[in-house]
């Protein structure tokens, strides 16, 4: 479900109509009411059915939205979300990962929540990921990856200040997060022999340590310690060359050392919607790289691209898992 | 000439034989005797005419490359600058400079050097822009642009370490920049009413606050100063939006806080080849947006795309200038 007042409801049911000829199904979690008052609202009937068990949502795809209930009612007027919702939002998230890790369906994908509004009702966590990581983790810390067809990214750093991400840039945290994007991307992607390229961190990587230390004396030693784990990493690359068109296809991730090395590149290449990926999870899950969207919520305008990206990428990654098991 | 154990002689034939049936000619600034070895040494067969006046070189520049003799023979090995070449570098850009100003030629192209090997002969600029502030400079600290046909962008911060950038930017450095960037790009580029782009120096541009605090303290200052004078400046805006494919017809110019954050987007989406253009000076000059590439230096197989463009884009801005100039 994600947020109920922003594009969450209109986007499922735009990517309902996009895939329900297709191969890969989806349920939506929520409250079957705002879906109803959704499709109202942005004048595009849609046949909702409310199924007890993920299992039915296979059946149904083709002629109706499959919606598992939440139990809680929920009232949300688009563009103004409500603490009031909070307990709802988790509850969609809680109840999409139990189905999953029973086995009822392959993948969880996770609309855009907002942030503030669950703080405000005591969620105490930084984000959607680490949330997850909480209810579904594994060994490791969950990995965020954004993919789009042309390159995949992953930042060490998230959601911190430049000068924080700086000060907390450290080798072990290049080294583990490039640990679980290795192992992930064998099992998720099915890349035999997975290439990472590493960002340096500071222009032309640091030409030497004209501009900067930390590279030679962070990252390098985080790229020399991968290679003697026998993983394909290479860098600390200048960050500036390493996205260009021919450049891309010389490796299969690049592992970023802050938010918007990553997501620059990402997001300048993004036409029809990048995909968020969390490695490192017990279940599959994917989201759409964009927000709530408060500002256009409600309109029947929003692009459904991401959502639609992100569910078929759940799709391919579960499959690929389960390959992945059954060779092993 | 740039420097002569790089690229620079080899892209500069191979930019005559693509420019020479067009409308815009150039001339070479070096040692004629150079020029003849790479020829020979990439196997493309080149008529090199030695000129003294530059005038003379639209004249011949269909049947052969015109030179202008910088008096300093140069011996090079590709691939091995030597500090002995360090005057004659300079000289190359000292008279195209000085050929400008007399008004002989419209605009002066120069190809890449390789700074350490000037530092080593005394040079004492931090880079080629600075060097042409001092011997073309105007009013104004120059500014460096990097264009491409989807986008403009220029870095406030250039050449310093990621920490370093964050420490010294200043309203008052951004301020400088969009003015520069302003004024220059209504002349040079004929925009009537430049839209500038202010990127935020934080992910989210701070997030109000809750991801570092310069974004509401430096740059948000400088984006209302700007609105005040009555340029049309937005900001700060988050980094990684601002470039996708959908917000980047909505400005001219994206003002960026760090050298990466520039460049990362441009060379992301350069196919062709960008164009580094300095804002600021009292003659029109571009650069290819590549270095000196000393790893493939003498092969052949270099790619002219950017120094053409940049010719290409020098001839324009030119043309722009005497065009605004008359109806001034």
């Amino acid at each position: 479900m994600g947020e109920p007042s922003g594009i969450g409801p209109e986007i499922a049911i735009d990517a309902w109509f996009r895939l329900r000829d297709g191969p890969v199904s989806f349920a939506w979690f929520g409250d079957p009411s705002l879906l109803v008052a959704t499709s109202a609202r942005i004048g595009r009937p849609v046949a909702i059915r409310e199924i007890g068990n993920f299992a039915e949502a296979r059946a149904v795809f083709r002629d109706a939205l499959p919606v598992v209930p939440l139990g809680i009612s929920v009232a949300a007027t688009p563009g103004q979300p409500s603490p009031a919702n909070a307990q709802a939002v988790l509850r969609s998230i809680d109840l999409a990962v139990a189905a999953c890790a029973r086995g009822e369906t392959a993948a969880v994908v996770t609309n855009p929540i907002q942030k503030a509004t669950l703080y405000a009702a005591g969620f105490r966590h930084p984000g959607h990921t680490e949330y997850l990581g909480e209810i579904a983790g594994g060994d490791a810390a969950p990995v965020m990856m954004l993919v789009c067809p042309d390159l995949r990214v992953v930042p060490v750093t998230i959601h911190l200040s430049l000068r924080d991400a700086i000060a907390r840039l450290t080798t072990e945290a290049i080294v583990a997060t490039a640990r679980t994007v290795d192992k992930a991307i064998r099992r998720e992607f099915a890349i035999g022999a997975p290439r990472l390229a590493v960002a340096g961190l500071n222009p032309h990587a640091g030409e030497q340590n004209s501009m900067g230390m930390e590279d030679s004396g962070i990252v390098a030693p985080a790229v020399a310690i991968l290679r003697k784990e026998g993983i394909d990493a290479v860098g600390p690359l200048p960050p500036d060359t390493m996205f260009t068109p021919r450049a891309r296809p010389t490796y299969d991730v690049a592992i970023c050392m802050y938010h918007d090395q990553a997501l620059i590149p990402l997001k300048t290449l993004d036409v029809e919607g990048g995909v968020n990926v969390t490695l490192g999870l017990s279940v599959v899950r994917t989201s759409p790289d964009h927000g709530t969207a408060l500002d256009i919520a409600g309109r029947g305008i929003a692009d459904p691209s991401s959502l639609v990206a992100a569910i078929r990428l759940a799709a391919e990654i579960a499959e690929n898992r389960t390959k992945g098991d059954r060779r092993c």
